[in-house]
């Protein structure tokens, strides 16, 4: 096992009407930046349960923050929040919205020119507004993690950054919240909470016990709760664990003391940067390719998948990799997510216009060894087609 | 699944020569107080390391926390703490010392006459002096949550009690403490952390998917890293998957959202309190004896259990169940553990003692239904003579 620091002071308030019974924990705040999405909690009433619950609080509101959140308009609620004081950010939304809202916390205090160096350039940053959050979609664990990733359309770059200093103070889970969601946005969470654990789980072996054996358990439970919550939109357990279980997907926890891949999620961000596919769609999409180029460096780990999540006899220890490739990609599909780059319209010649976006960044070698490289990305994405 | 509220800020540092690394933890404080067991950490060359990284701080020590920490001891704690005004605890041992140290932290900042009363009498706080630890010996938990439990000799009393103001600030976790450890203090570890898991997993069901995934994939974990430490007790990573299971049986997060049992550990206490044994070994005694005599009432957990832990055939519920049982107890054993009473010289007379005790206590009705009453008590004890 490799040596790591765990550490993860986000408040998680996780039930039914949460939203109503957590009002004291917006009581030491004097000025609050609201932030939410395009407006659907305003059909569904969340918004008008906060506004509530906040009273006679002083408010400033900043919804508008889309899927993939560009620094374009967060840039917006950034200057927004400096005019006005804020001292907390309550962020109202899924991820897309935490991840913008986690934004907005650090380039508020931020000293240097452009907050967006942050991300292109690594550039560090000691201070960030405190934030909270009420979650309306579970997939991507920002709820319960330091990290965010913003998109810059000018430049057609989506980036990921973190710190400590952006885990929200509190989060509150209130599965009945996922009723009103259209399917394919539980679908998407689904995929993004199963390759979250993918990520951390299927790389090469350090004989991290729990961690494998975790990873393995919350991809069982992805695999039997989610449909679970596509055929009864309003089973409130089913939610629940689906809602639990993304969270404990990027929560820090899987990640202790083992390496980790996200190859996955760094083409898969080119693609949406480039084509606006949806971020679990191209997960979907480039997850499988990884895993049958990679599968002689993660033969080992592809085989404790196979056995403890597909229960697959290894006895052939090929036949059963290239089973629980299958499964893998199967089960996207059941669950309504389409697998090959044509389901989405992407034509075989962006191949190379995505890996001439990757060889542009500096960490153009992805996944735990380091060794995919524009070339192994170009093999991946060819059996995606 | 139930409502909950999760929160643990401990900053946990885990692997080698962590104690070494982490010298940053302890800057901000100015006065320390060093708190210790019995010596063991003098001859291992814990306690030199730990001087040696203090530097010039200013420190007070005091040692002699022994196993089951005593009020008695630990009031002179409170009173050294108080004279020479330390700010914060250092706390270097296993869950005795950590859980003294922890009584300690709230004792001296209480404002009652008596802090006992904190414990017998529930009495609230709402200050505590901050501390960390660097764990010699997994078991407890009690590195990474906000819980105690202390003795007084003079009543023959052992009581739990927390508060999030217990929570340590940091932890410093190095598995090669591990090697220089007693076997019988291994075997303890595994056992005491197999129980805190079954604890808050059987039960009765409340569909927490990821809670009952993880308890099973927890107690695999110890059922199969545990006897590999006892055979190699310098394998490193066999040491560091047991410390890291016992840190996550007992952190807050298995009993998110589920029911919780904990009459194990009461009747268990009791025995410890009258008898000395051990506490782990008290924990195997009874735990035997409540799943028997609970059954029926934990039938649909202990067939998870019977599944999920042991790959017990089911068809034939009643037998799974017993034969779950039967192996609960056979792990114990093969670990060095004794499951009788008989084995510790307690005579089938002391079970009235033992209930007698309890009858004492408010929390008389025990179990996740709250109905193990000291007749219960005395059924489960008669078939564990």
């Amino acid at each position: 096992m490799k040596d790591f620091t765990f550490y993860n002071p986000v408040r998680v308030h996780f039930g039914k009407e949460q939203l109503a019974k957590q009002t004291d924990e917006l009581k030491i705040y004097d000025k609050i930046l609201l932030t939410y999405g395009k407006g659907s909690i305003k059909r569904n009433g969340i918004y008008s349960r906060v506004i509530d619950l906040l009273g006679d609080k002083n408010i400033v509101e900043f919804g508008g923050i889309g899927a993939n959140p560009e620094y374009e308009t967060l840039m917006r609620a950034v200057e927004l929040g400096r005019e006005e004081k804020v001292d907390f950010i309550l962020a109202v939304g899924g991820g897309s919205v935490i991840d913008g809202s986690k934004f907005i916390a650090a380039a508020i205090n931020y000293k240097g020119d452009d907050p967006w160096d942050m991300l292109a350039k690594y550039d560090k940053f000691d201070s960030a507004i405190k934030l909270g959050t009420v979650l309306t979609l579970p997939a991507t664990g920002s709820e319960m993690n330091s990290g965010a990733v913003i998109t810059r359309k000018s430049s057609k770059e989506k980036l990921a950054f973190g710190s400590p200093l952006l885990m929200p103070v509190f989060s509150i889970l209130q599965p009945e919240f996922m009723y009103s969601l259209p399917d394919i946005q539980i679908s998407n969470g689904i995929v993004d909470a199963f390759v979250h654990t993918i990520e951390q789980y299927i790389t090469y072996p350090v004989n991290g016990a729990v961690q494998d054996a975790y990873s393995a358990a919350l991809l069982k439970v992805l695999i039997e709760q989610g449909p679970k919550v596509l055929e009864n939109r309003s089973d409130y357990d089913a939610n629940a664990n689906l809602m639990w279980a993304a969270t404990m997907a990027l929560n820090g926890l899987l990640r202790t003391g083992v390496p980790e891949d996200w190859s996955t999620h760094m083409i898969g961000h080119e693609i949406t940067a480039l084509y606006g596919v949806d971020h679990a769609q191209t997960l979907a999409i480039v997850l499988p390719g990884v895993l049958t180029v990679m599968k002689d460096e993660k033969a080992e780990k592809l085989l404790h998948y196979a056995q403890n999540v597909w229960n697959i006899d290894t006895s052939d220890a090929n036949r059963a990799i290239e089973l629980a490739i299958e499964k893998t990609e199967s089960f996207f599909n059941s669950v309504g997510i389409k697998t090959r780059l044509s389901d989405y319209d992407i034509p075989e010649s962006a191949i190379g216009d995505i890996c001439k976006k990757l060889e542009q960044k500096k960490y153009v070698k992805l996944g735990e060894n380091r060794n995919i490289n524009p070339e192994k990305v170009e093999k991946i994405l060819k059996i995606r087609v």
